[in-house]
């Protein structure tokens, strides 16, 4: 079996970005799609903050990225890694169709999944108008009542995005006010088309057996409930990292984020880490891209460093 | 006098990315370009490692971040700040022609400058055949005798980059090897118009009054001297912080680079860093323009913080 230089697992900018250092370091490496390739990004639109580009989809930005690093010679897989084994040196990692990969060093850029409401319904209309992300589903409620939930950028970009298709939109907020940035929370308050219900919850998802028809929407300080009709319920309540892969493997913190040790890299000697898995304060495409580069140039000096016994 | 509520100070990756996050997040950002504006990039060719982007002039690259920045409102000004007071808080900073400015807080994006030999006849023949910048001076120099000083990756881009003008390059370097990322190192290597002297420094630099003629070249292990003809020397050895006017003011580490006490908060409150004025390791245009986000984003959150007596 070939044991590879470096094995990249995860395809957002932070993934692709190490690619396209690591293949120009010569390092030959592997990177695994995962069940989500390109990331985040690819469930928006135009972003607007790439520096250098005032607008491009974020779609056309990851392809970009991704034939970027090809390019170079990072060669890329269509599939997921479904276990890894940290314990010995060279790292022992399994492909879902390739098998077994031995790697001497490793960067996990696998990223963070927008999380549940957790309520009752929810996963019985999941697909079927409960959707995390409006950019993949909005046209298909034009002219509908759609729900929004979170108060976070994500959740007024949601509303934003919903008004090319309905004025009939509802922001459902646990907070008295928005944790979002001016910019994008103006966006939202400032459009009629966009109501607001400030320190809410919605405690359970309501449809006729085949799609969502409405929801019950609790205020947090008076406990009272109102049953709120709607077609659609966007999730914008923030993210969860992706490290169900890596429990029991390296050291994460209480929230379930790849703890840094130095630099870029984990508690394991040889494995570094970028982008939102590590990051619960940024999450920016800019700010993983850097953390990607980053971890392939820590990854490059730990793999210079390697003794040659273990080469 | 009114107050801003932040001031960036450089206009690298770093402080443009700072730039446009403050300005979408409506804090109508004022930065000084300073006396380098764009930064190190202006000073390169094409450059391959911005994501996305395979192949880009490094000042076309600045001056879509300029442009970025300026379309959400940042304000930039053609000037330096060539005194700040951060003793007291709103921050007091003097700009070279608008004066005094007042600053609830400052992000400090100023950059890396070449390091210089110290020798000699340097200062003598800067500008009159000593250089740090082939790109800008290379052209001069058509089938003429160079030297290459440095073993890094930007010594390897002055050589390779010089191979469009004359086959006669010799780079000089201090250690047994170079230090430059494999890939750059190769394209020295296998190029038969480098030559390279390894072990060895320059000691002093010869011209004929009106510029450079030879230079003096030392072996660090036995000591010989031996004179070399030359037409220009490149001065490719390491950068150095420009962090002259922060001296006493923010807290700098040995080399001079200002140090980051929590995420990129320097050691005044409301005094943020981005770039390579705070970065040793990495400096890449990738992730300046990361940590440029991050200080954005830290600033807009002390911000929102300030006590409203102080806005």
């Amino acid at each position: 079996m070939n044991t590879e230089q470096i094995v990249i697992i995860g395809s957002g900018p932070a993934g692709f970005t190490a690619a396209l250092y690591a293949a120009r370091s010569q390092l030959n490496p592997l990177l695994f799609e995962g069940t989500m390739p390109g990331g985040q990004l690819m469930g928006t639109s135009y972003i607007e903050n790439w520096p250098g580009t005032t607008s491009i989809l974020g779609p056309k930005l990851m392809t970009n990225m991704r034939e970027h690093a090809q390019h170079f010679g990072g060669r890329i897989m269509r599939e997921t890694i479904d276990h890894v084994d940290f314990s010995t040196h060279p790292f022992t990692l399994k492909a879902s169709k390739l098998g077994i990969i031995v790697s001497q060093a490793v960067i996990v850029a696998t990223g963070a999944t927008p999380k549940r409401i957790g309520c009752p319904g929810e996963s019985d209309y999941w697909g079927r108008g409960v959707s995390t992300c409006a950019v993949c589903d909005g046209a298909f409620y034009k002219d509908k009542k759609v729900l929004i939930i979170g108060g976070g950028d994500s959740a007024m970009e949601e509303a934003s995005f919903m008004t090319r298709f309905t004025s009939d939109i509802t922001v459902i907020h646990i907070l008295p006010q928005f944790t979002a940035s001016p910019l994008m929370q103006e966006r939202v308050l400032n459009n009629h088309s966009i109501k607001v219900i400030y320190e809410s919850t919605v405690s359970k998802i309501i449809g006729d057996g085949n799609h969502v028809t409405s929801a019950t929407i609790v205020h947090q300080k008076t406990g009272a409930c109102q049953p709120l009709p709607c077609d659609a319920i966007f999730i914008a309540i923030g993210l969860q990292p992706n490290t169900e892969l890596f429990k029991g493997k390296i050291e994460l913190d209480s929230r379930g984020y790849i703890v840094k040790k130095k630099n870029t890299e984990t508690s394991v000697h040889g494995v570094f880490v970028a982008g939102d898995v590590a990051d619960a304060r940024y999450r920016q495409a800019i700010t993983s891209a850097g953390t990607g580069c980053m971890a392939a140039l820590d990854a490059e000096h730990f793999l210079k460093n390697l003794k040659p016994a273990h080469q």
